[in-house]
Formats: C-alpha cells, sequence, structure tokens
C-alpha cells in the first residue's frame, strides 16, 4: 500500500499549500480520497495518471473535500474516459454534479455512479476479492465519514522446498495455497501447513477527516497499520476545534494510542501555525509513532 | 484601467496554465471576469486583494469559466468578508452555488446578490457615474456572452491659465469642468472651451470568450480600445473551432479589424499548440497591432 498526499491543509487552497486530497494505492486499486479544489493539477504535478482512477471517496461537502470534484469529473470526459467511475459520498453529491453537469450541457461520455451514504453507522462500501473498504462515522458540524482500506487475508505462501520434497506436481499448488491439504501418490496425507507459510499480515489504512475527538472510532480502527487523523489546531486553540469539530494533535494522538495504530499521520492543518512540527511535538507526546502529511509526501504503508 | 490575466488556457487547469480568469481595474473598480477552478489561488499569486473585488461576471458555464467560484465564495466568507459580492453569470448560477452552500451548511455570512441573465440582446448590467458594463450576446455551445467595459465622458479639464488670467475664484470650478460658461464682474461671459480642454477619451474594453465567428458583434463593439477575443485553434483546425463554437486566431483578427479596435489581445488556447506564437502569426496576417493573453500577463489599457 502507498499513500501519496495531494493536500492537506485546511480551508482554502493558497499558493503553496492545497486542500484535502490524497490517493491510495491498494492492490491494483488507485483510490482517490477526498477532491479539494486543484486535485487534478495535484494530480498532474504527482505525476498519478488519471485513467487509473476508477474510485473517488468523498469524506463530506465542505468545499475544502469536494470543490475539486465537478472539475476532475469534466476532465475525465474531456481526456476521452469511457470506463465507470465510481463516486462515495453523502447524499447530496449527485445533484450537485449533476446539476453542474447540466449547466454546462456537459455530459460525461462515460457511466458515473453515485453511491450515496446516510448511514450514521459504518458500512461495506466497497468489497472484492483483496480489499475492502468501509465507511468510519465521524463527528464533524454536517454529515462525514471516514474510511476504513483493509486487505483481505491473502492465500497461504507456497513453501517451495517441501513441495519440492514430496514432487507434488504444479497443478496443486492453487488447492495448496487455498489451505488444503494434499493426498500423496502413495495415499500418505501431507498437511498444508507443512506445505505453505502464513500469508502476509494483511493492512488496513484508515482515514479520519474532518472530525472531532471521537473515541467511538477506537474500536473500529483498532491496531489499523496507518491512521491518517486531522489535527487542524493545536491544544492552544482547544476551544475552536470544539466549537467547529475539528482536533487538536493532542487529540488525534490520544486516539493512535487508544486504537494502538502503528503510525499516525497528521494532516488537514490550520495555516495560521508557523511550524508543522509543532503538531508533531504535540502529538508525540501522547504517541511516539507520529509522521506528519505535506502535500507531494508518500508513505509506503 | 489595467487587465491582469489570471488564466487563459482552454479546458482543464494544468500544471502550469490556468482556465479562464482575468481582473479588470477600471475607475476604482476591481472585476473579476469568469472563473475557472484555481483562480482565488491565481489571485493570491498575483498579489490582488480578495476584499477589492465586489462583482463578479461569469461569461458562461462551462467548467473552465465557473468551476473556481464556488470556492473564492466560500474564501471570501473565510476570509470574514461583510460588504455584499455582486454576480452576473447566465440563469441558473444561483441555484449552483446554493446548493454547494446548502450542501455544506456554508452559508456566507456577506450579502450574495445574484444578477442572472437569459437575455439573448445585449444589456445593460452596470452603470454608475463614471463606468457602464454591457452584455455582448456570443455565439457559443450554451448561451454565453461577452461584456463590454465602458468609461464615461468624464468632466472637462480646467485651463488653468486661462483661469488664472481671468481672476475667477475656485469656487465657479466644478461648474466650469461640468462644463459652463462664467459671468465675470464686468458682465464679459467667457465660453467655457476657452477655459478648459476636452475630457480624456473615454476607454472601452469588450471581453469576448468562449464564442465561434460571429461577425453580430461588431457593431457593438466598434473602436474599442482592446478587445480580448478567444483563439482556441488555429486555422488548421477550423473544422473543430467551426464543430465547437470557437475561434481560430484568423476569425478573431477578423473581428478586430471589422471593429477597427485599438488593441487585439488573443487568449483561450487549445493546449494542443506548441507556441503561443503561432496565433500571433496568424492572426497579424490579418491585423497588425495583436497581444498574446498569458497567465500572470498585465496590460495597460
Amino acid at each position: 500500500m502507498r499513500l501519496q498526499i495531494l493536500g492537506c491543509y485546511a480551508a482554502t487552497p493558497r499558493t503553496l499549500t492545497n486542500p484535502t486530497s490524497q490517493v491510495l494505492e491498494i492492490k491494483n486499486h488507485l483510490f482517490l480520497i477526498d477532491c479539494g479544489e486543484g486535485t487534478q493539477v495535484q494530480l498532474r504535478k504527482n505525476k498519478i495518471k488519471f485513467s487509473r482512477i476508477n474510485h473517488i471517496f468523498i469524506s463530506h461537502l465542505h468545499g475544502d473535500h469536494f470543490f475539486g470534484l465537478p472539475g476532475l469529473i469534466s476532465t475525465f470526459r474531456l481526456l476521452g474516459r469511457d470506463k465507470e467511475l465510481h463516486i462515495y459520498g453523502p447524499k447530496g453529491i449527485k445533484e450537485a454534479i449533476t446539476l453542474f453537469l447540466k449547466l454546462g450541457d456537459s455530459w460525461t461520455n462515460y457511466p458515473l455512479r453515485f453511491h450515496e451514504l446516510t448511514s450514521k453507522e459504518s458500512q461495506n462500501i466497497f468489497e472484492d476479492e483483496k480489499i475492502s473498504v468501509e465507511t468510519i462515522p465521524l463527528d464533524h458540524r454536517i454529515y462525514t465519514n471516514g474510511f476504513l482500506f483493509k486487505e483481505k487475508l491473502g492465500e497461504r505462501r507456497l513453501n517451495i522446498e517441501a513441495v519440492a520434497k514430496h514432487k507434488i506436481d504444479k497443478c496443486y499448488f492453487q488447492n495448496i495455497k487455498n489451505g488444503k491439504d494434499i493426498t500423496l501418490d502413495d495415499g500418505k496425507i501431507v498437511q498444508n501447513v507443512e506445505l505453505t507459510f502464513d500469508p502476509p499480515k494483511p493492512k488496513s489504512y484508515a482515514y479520519c477527516s474532518d472530525t472531532g475527538y471521537h473515541p467511538e472510532i477506537v474500536e473500529q480502527i483498532k491496531k489499523a497499520d496507518v491512521l491518517y487523523h486531522e489535527s487542524t489546531f493545536l491544544e492552544s486553540e482547544a476551544h475552536l476545534s470544539a466549537k467547529t469539530k475539528h482536533a487538536t494533535a493532542k487529540q488525534a494522538a490520544e486516539i493512535a494510542r487508544e486504537a494502538e495504530v502503528g503510525t499516525l499521520i497528521l494532516g488537514h492543518y490550520s495555516t495560521r501555525y508557523k511550524s508543522l512540527e509543532l503538531f508533531k511535538e504535540e502529538a508525540q507526546e501522547v504517541f511516539a509513532n507520529v509522521e506528519l502529511a505535506d502535500d507531494g509526501k508518500q508513505f509506503e504503508i
């Protein structure tokens, strides 16, 4: 899994900072998460192939997470896209996009599939053989979901030496990887565990932005490899954090500690602060493994 | 009058080029004309004070002229604006902006006044003591207006020497500037023309984008000091120009020649061409005084 930050600053796009958007590469998917104004330019700057994006997840309908979407959808059309594009986001997103396309008489020549979200409970919104995506209900001023991206347990890995020792034919390999025991020609049964190693531990990535301090999410994101948690403010602005339903760096770290995640990535910074290091310092007083998101930065998960 | 190009490229924002937006400074107004995605960042890059913009003119509702508007309106709110903002544009623009604000539960804390346009005839849409703004009906795939910004004839300029010679008191100066003759204490009448010079010739700026070749506009923009006319294509792509209702550089120049404008500024270039000079060369075969718009470029009018 690889996470590419396109933008991680709160509120408005500025000369050198971008509102929220990120790309998660997971098992051959390229998922776009949120789409603030300017996201399509950030995709170009970061040399991400537009045609590889087939699923876009929108946390909520504030401009800094959403106003880049009409333009991106239009650009897909101009680039001659014909593949389906799936958009997951709060109810209303379909009406908004449809109205903009209608006003410009600029219908897409590719299918646009909306998956509108209304539930306040977590839902499984995407699933294939290798991964799943669940919503993480968050606590913001308007209806907002985070997203939990989880790899599924893969197939068992073949122990080449063990297989060779028993002279097992290749045609059984897939069965073995699927966990089956094997009966040899002499009738002897070889246990699967002797022929395989455990599959790699499935990884998971939890995206939580925007939200106030919301410990209700801890259970769902427990032991996630990486948690991206918004930290718009520092504790010195805790009063604003409570009022605007945003989190402080310390609060993000408390969620990370309680959920026992591997790494906490901070983002969605208010531009009032002179240095991002202040966020890291505050969070590390609570939780050691803290990284700072920044526009253009990549994280291997 | 000063024209600041924020973006002048067709279709989609790219790493180094921006969709259409420009700022016209005229008699203490700062008018924003069109608002493609990324316009607010271009305003910042070009150090234009957001608070000086009170009127926004939108030619049509294609994304590359309009998708930056929801973000700009939101940013005005975040900057604490309280002054009225006037938006002139095709019918539908109010519904679109209102829906986006509603979905984000982010109503502006300043008055937002929409002036929706539907007429296919030219209309006077703004007027004060010093200037007026008219729509220029254009020929594009959807309902589109250009805009003609015109200074009004100013007051006559005082001939200081002549006034001194006749020992005329200051209290009469405004009357003189307004064109009145003066009766001296001895009963002698001094003609106004002896006391004043003609006012400066009022200037005008015609903005025409997007449009196909549309000679119907010639009469209205006759002798404009500056015409900004779109030239999406060169004549080598005239077939595309006709199909998409965009103009070629040659067609823009023909309009400029027929309208006897002072200067033609070309813009709204398709990014398929390697060099902007090709546009200038083609246009100059028809009309001599051609300038090339480019993002960040300023023109004194």
